[in-house]
């Protein structure tokens, strides 16, 4: 489907849990669902799933509840899950490594081709994902096509690591670093960020909110 | 400062950043700053700022700017940050070992205590952040205040992980499988998740709209 509006960040976030929830249902065997059952197990009100999906043409049919199968495959789709994506993960650290182990990414068609470090110790060519060395990676480009680079390496080597990644093609890095990468490269190249400490802030927010209430 | 107010997940997604970048000024050793200025480093409009600050009362003294330590600081205790937490992560492989090596939480005032693990190969207890028997939490727990669970187990274990150290006591959850944990905790239960193939399917997203656009 080709869609030219301007989708709120909002609802791009929340795209990935309705795909989430549609294949849970798909593997429980379920074909039809009401946006009000959708809803209820989603803790998301119907009104505001009609409204998320009327940005992309709406999937509804009035009395006739969604199709889960057609709606879970539309979604894949504006998330650009109908083509794979390859990924090399900068960083054979604990994280580096988590990512490459995380079960999960390959039924998203997320495929992970090597993590590349700096130090010869994690070298090793013989895992499912191999560890490479990081001098050996404009080689691999020349012989990969590669969509995505996950960025795990120490703050102090992000910027560096993103722009050598960026020279060799890639328009999408995965930022794990605690560095705003944007400023340091050109326009039409993507983030996305985890920023893990943040997230944990925004827990501790709650928390103290949560006493605040009481 | 006190505040009753609902404040939206958007300002609180964003206060982990301002206080980040106000670290940073402060290291700098920049005591003061417009809110032009801090608008262009951050990529966030005044206006922006403004408004968001202003949910806690706002900090700002026209035309004469912020004083970063100042605003830091109430940030810093707006997110909580002026008492330290104590945290365990449950499930010691890489991504709990990642998150317990992960640089910059402790300036957060957020203390690792323990990483928790099935696994009796894993059990260390020499490191600066022990890997115990998950047998031994009940013990722990009666000896320690945990304000924080992490729960980096695989998804078949994460609802009754969650709710064995809510038996325990935790209020809170730093949850990274890929469940919502929310419908089978108790509703006091704060749950912040990081959803890492939802992140993926982000970029994802961004790379086709990206693709359309040209």
């Amino acid at each position: 489907m080709e869609n030219n509006k301007k989708v709120s960040k909002a609802v791009i976030k929340r795209l990935p849990r309705y795909y989430r929830y549609l294949g849970e249902l798909l593997k429980s065997g379920i074909e039809r669902i009401s946006s009000g059952e959708l809803s209820k197990r989603m803790h998301v009100t119907a009104s505001q799933i009609r409204q998320d999906l009327n940005n992309f043409g709406g999937f509804g049919q009035q009395g006739y509840g969604y199709n889960v199968k057609y709606l879970h495959d539309e979604i894949g789709a504006i998330l650009g899950l109908d083509t794979s994506k390859n990924i090399v993960i900068i960083g054979a650290g604990n994280l580096g490594n988590a990512l490459s182990n995380y079960p999960g990414f390959g039924k998203y068609s997320f495929n992970i081709l090597a993590l590349f470090d700096s130090d010869p110790s994690k070298k090793d060519s013989n895992r499912p994902v191999p560890v490479l060395m990081i001098d050996e990676i404009d080689k691999f480009f020349e012989e990969h096509h590669v969509d995505i680079a996950a960025i795990t390496v120490p703050k102090a080597y992000a910027i560096s690591t993103a722009q050598k990644v960026v020279s060799l093609g890639v328009k999408a890095i995965w930022n794990f670093a605690q560095v705003d990468l944007n400023e340091y490269l050109p326009e039409d190249v993507i983030v996305q960020n985890v920023h893990l400490a943040e997230s944990l802030m925004q827990l501790s927010y709650n928390i103290k909110a949560s006493h605040l209430k009481k």
